[in-house]
């Protein structure tokens, strides 16, 4: 009898951990929260901590051959500590592991650390531990990040409530559109390698994709407004697939407004000039690291004056389902597209 | 001018770890200990938080040709949970992320799970999170392991003192050995297809080799005959190696006594059949994950009729050196072999 084999492409990354996740019975009273949200929320008594961890695969995550390997080690440990903020809390420590082929001599190595202990202290997180091995191809980072948050300030995607209002930071798309660009780069190198690149005038959303950053800023401005958001989850795989994250967790739903989804403006040119619909790359467009969350009505005037949080929708019962109102009135169904990391390979 | 190129494999390992560490500082007082050990402390007020994590790589670390996907899964975790043994703590949650290429079926890495929820299970921690993504080649699987201790138990490399009683659990060089007999027969497969592997005889050894066990009771029986060993490190890349790190730590060398080191009468056997020397074996032969510690000589009496705790040599002034006693009375330095990962690729 022939082996029974399921393709994991056919699953798809979030069935896999659905399928994962069948039959894991706690053991300890500390595992407060596990795997389905940002990061993992243990009691110590006193305050949560929490830990997430995620790795960046070369070929799949990244290209050295236009990501320089100091930004990369930046972008590693942003990744983790965006997990941390997406929980309302503090990351504190990181354990940073690498596989490497003989194809990365020291000096890359310290490049790439360089970069590691740039975020580090950025992020103020201490580098703790990790482990060090070879590879039979390219290089892979995995790191994990340990972190706290005070018990009533924690955050889930689960929580959000009808009326709450949606919020983003920053601006969406750029990572995306700033891989378009890389992406171009390297092909017109590739034919002739006599050409310089031509970043100049895409350098925001090229350094967007190539050194993101985790808004710890915003954890700590929500604190010092006194708003503690009703859910909340970081935007790494695109806006659409994140507002069905926070609706399947809270059991709501969420209409978007088109004219309030904050773009750059030289997301939106460049989109326009590769022929991408900007509002696609906004809602599709993974990698740009900004928080999503929902808070109260009441809380609105806290945070109105804020220039970089942006008020994008609101929550409304399950059944309406997710939507995205058009600048024209229309009500059009929300997709969540995401990125299929395991159907790409 | 020419970029100067430093080879890993000329650096090794711990001279990475090394060159990494450089420059470190650190930003938060809950770090207690950072990289060095085998896990990083973090202060929770009333006791210590351990983090320690290991990544094991597809033709690096294992070999999917003869180690059984779900024994891989066990082995995966026992190795992290062993890093918090050594640091007389209990292991409490892990975060699993998983490099994977399309080779993979959803069956294998159903698999692999079934083998990381058993060691789960025996080892008493929580799956609490991770990540799954693609690899453009093969398997890497990277566990973060997060544990906790009383702050008056924990047990780090450094601490040993003078004359104090060095100790060795279970047996040593199984697992180098059953990793000749594995080499062996798929030697043996790949020349001829239709032969059978004849395993049998080697059954102690290969089980060492491909599913070790975590020493978590040893973790126990101390606390139970209210031991708490001054110095403690777990063999992981074999008896000599760790035997210079508490060695380093603790300011201290160590004398070994040839006759006491433990060695299984299969391992033995077999070393002979290879023509390897057993003793070599055991002083350089990795991945046995027993635990190596000293204790002071007056708690010698509440360990002496433990069964699986052997007391190999004792602790001597920094200058004498570490070294071995010979059963005909020799006194032979050892020296530290270990398994540089990086200079095997």
């Amino acid at each position: 009898m022939a082996e029974k084999r399921t393709e994991l492409s056919d699953l798809g990354e979030f069935g896999l951990i659905d399928r994962i996740a069948e039959g894991i019975e706690r053991q300890h009273s500390s595992s407060v929260l596990g795997i389905g949200d940002d990061a993992a929320v243990m009691d110590r008594g006193e305050e949560y901590s929490l830990l997430s961890t995620d790795m960046l695969v070369e070929g799949i995550h990244f290209d050295l051959s236009y990501a320089p390997i100091q930004h990369l080690g930046y972008k590693a440990v942003a990744v983790n500590v965006s997990d941390i903020a997406a929980m309302n809390g503090t990351p504190e420590q990181i354990t940073v592991s690498l596989a490497l082929s003989n194809r990365f001599s020291l000096e890359a190595i310290e490049a790439l650390y360089a970069g590691i202990k740039a975020a580090a202290k950025d992020f103020k997180v201490d580098i703790v531990g990790g482990d060090t091995t070879a590879s039979t191809s390219g290089l892979i980072i995995s790191i994990s990040v340990l972190g706290r948050v005070a018990k009533n300030e924690v955050v889930y995607r689960k929580g959000a409530g009808q009326n709450d209002i949606l919020c983003a930071t920053g601006d969406l798309g750029a990572a995306y559109i700033g891989l378009q660009v890389l992406e171009r780069e390297k092909q017109t190198y590739l034919a002739n390698p006599q050409m310089q690149p031509q970043l100049d005038k895409y350098q925001y959303i090229v350094q967007r994709q190539l050194k993101p950053v985790a808004r710890m800023d915003i954890v700590h401005e929500l604190k010092e407004a006194g708003v503690v958001p009703t859910s909340m989850i970081d935007i790494s795989d695109g806006l659409a697939s994140e507002v069905f994250h926070l609706s399947k967790h809270s059991q709501v739903a969420f209409a978007l407004y088109e004219d309030q989804l904050p773009i750059d403006k030289q997301t939106y040119d460049t989109a326009v000039e590769f022929n991408l619909d900007p509002i696609t790359a906004v809602l599709n467009g993974g990698e740009d690291y900004e928080l999503l969350f929902t808070i109260k009505q009441e809380d609105h005037k806290k945070l109105e004056k804020h220039p970089d949080i942006h008020f994008i929708g609101h929550a409304q019962a399950l059944d309406k389902g997710n939507l995205l109102v058009t600048k024209n009135g229309n009500r059009v169904p929300i997709k969540a597209q995401g990125w299929n990391h395991l159907a790409e390979k």
